[in-house]
């Protein structure tokens, strides 16, 4: 199956950006190309110098800004049948002009929060009088999974798991790092993924780096691995999950810390549930890493929020006091590194419901040990 | 060969930045992940929620705010030879405010182009008197490549060509554009890229949308196919080259349109030399269309520079009143577009050298019939 986002759900999700809008006092809420565009009317478009931008009001109706030369791609988006008008400029106009005249009486602006500096500065030149801030509505409304979205999340797991999988045929001593990634880059593909958003395989000491890729090291017997690996689906939900494998036996020092990090994850997915604040999650896995010692070893956040960003509202992270709620999506992701000598992470994607945390990612959390 | 961008290189792209910031009075220049990043010292963060900022003022020397956990991928990184400070800041602690702390007396901010609104208006509330704007200086020594930068831009043109040399084989019909772009992608990274960023397979009447990327639509007999492809090279320089094919016979209006566009596409280059003006380079491809009476069909400007991005300075379009030096590189890829019966487009990169124009792209401009 693949997931598919219905012109009634984006016919909700336009109107509960306009509703908060209204309730905030919010004049209009512009999106340029990004997940939160996506989201909200199912329009991929590429974010590019040419402005493209999907303009909410309270008033009314949608429209949206875009380069004359992308508008039949625009038509043939759900941007057509949502009703949004189609605006369309051409290669020698302004298009900041443009969007400005239908936003004269605006003075509250809020903008994509990852709307290119440049578009920014140049609408704030048009509308010298509108105050800007950066929009939380839409990420608020991410935020809280709907049924389908969480089927889709569930999917995007189901997919990486099987990568998974499959990772321990790959991992031999003497092969490099990145000839093991581009062999998960291909899987990430053929298990069904429409895209490959990132691939980290970091062996022996790499794996104390948290954000390693891959590089040219060759992997030798004993290292710990860790395998860190996401991409988006065809329905544009993203896929995040790591798992840390043995090649041949490791130190004991290491197999000590991971029983460890194993008991640290399982509390924080164990803690989730309605009704507790995000840094309280964090809490959980940080508590029992700190108990054995580990505590500066753990030194990022718990995890993320996920959905059709790899990384966006809730963040797991002290500090947050974001309330749980059922339809939040997160991933749980302790680790420990161990700078010189090697690191490990055990993450999954949890939806959090009535009677707790449901995992998307059901891969054993045992240190998988490849046998040579 | 891979080309290989030389510490010494990048001292020279950060002192030139320096000294065009002091002359301009700009006492900042500040960088989040993307290509200016990987221009000024090669590193190559990913843009997320957590702040990574390069810091340049005119007094040097520069610094980079980077999360805790990519202290070790920046280390990892050209970065550390340059002798840019690393200053890391923990997952709890507010990155904007350290940067701040660096740059109390800055009146005048110059930030990336592609800077997120979130960063942006995060830094304006730390530095409440400081006016920002959107840096050029980095997209103007950008504009002016290098013998290295040349030679990177060549490789990838040799790439994308070999690409192209094997698309015939791939233009059936009974196949969906997405299947023929899919066996695309996999040629992109096979012939030398290190990533895929685009694939455009508009067959048919999807030929008349120029950003069209692929569907489901079944190629048939006839069918003109625009095919443009581009990839980043390990080198961090992109490819962007379009050729238009023909599977089986198509209409004779077709062909004498492509005989037209042949010739604008030839005219335009042939107008390339030092001194003349960007958007004469368009009226000279324009020319041609019009006087064929295809000029309301060529709706897009006729190029746009590449090198880091696939698109930056200079963009070759009516207005640009810019003067074209030896070492600027760009597209130059008129078209024509018929709504409800094809499109057609021939893109090549050029390079402007004392002597007029040289192409990295060298597939043959004559109208590709597939035999079937």
């Amino acid at each position: 199956m693949t997931t598919h986002i219905t012109t009634k759900e984006y016919r909700r999700r336009l109107a509960a950006a306009e509703a908060a809008a209204k309730a905030q006092g919010v004049d209009a809420l512009l999106f340029t190309p990004g997940a939160d565009l996506m989201y909200l009317c199912g329009y991929e478009a590429v974010p590019l110098e040419r402005l493209t931008c999907l303009m909410i009001t309270p008033e009314g109706p949608a429209a949206i800004i875009v380069p004359e030369l992308e508008v039949l791609a625009a038509e043939a988006s759900p941007v057509a049948a949502l009703g949004i008008q189609i605006v369309p400029w051409s290669e020698t106009a302004s298009p900041y002009r443009t969007l400005a005249k239908r936003l004269k009486k605006a003075n509250k602006v809020a903008v994509a929060p990852q709307m290119w500096a440049s578009h920014v500065f140049a609408l704030q030149e048009q509308l010298r009088v509108a105050r800007f801030r950066s929009d939380d509505i839409v990420a608020d409304l991410r935020m809280r999974k709907s049924k389908v979205e969480i089927a889709a999340l569930v999917e995007a797991g189901e997919a990486i798991d099987r990568v998974h999988a499959q990772v321990p045929a790959l991992l031999r001593p003497g092969r490099t790092e990145r000839e093991v990634g581009a062999d998960i880059a291909a899987l990430i593909l053929s298990e069904g993924h429409a895209t490959v958003d990132f691939v980290i395989v970091a062996s022996g000491p790499n794996g104390a780096s948290p954000h390693h890729e891959v590089s040219e090291r060759v992997i030798e017997e004993g290292d710990p691995v860790v395998v860190d690996i996401g991409g988006t689906m065809p329905s544009g939900y993203c896929s995040d999950c790591t798992r840390t494998y043995a090649v041949g036996h490791p130190p004991a020092e290491f197999r000590e810390a991971y029983a460890v990090l194993k008991a640290a994850q399982r509390a924080a997915v164990d803690h989730v549930r309605p009704g507790v604040t995000c840094e309280s999650v964090d809490a959980a896995a940080r508590d029992v890493m700190a108990a054995a010692g580990l505590g500066s070893a753990f030194m990022h956040r718990t995890g993320h929020g996920i959905g059709m960003s790899t990384h966006e509202e809730p963040y797991i992270v002290a500090g947050n006091t974001t309330v749980v709620e059922p339809g939040f999506a997160f991933s749980i992701e302790p680790g420990f590194y161990l700078p010189g000598k090697f690191g490990a992470r055990i993450e999954d994607i949890v939806v959090a419901t009535d009677s707790g945390a449901v995992s998307c990612n059901n891969q054993s959390h045992d240190l998988v040990v490849v046998d040579l």
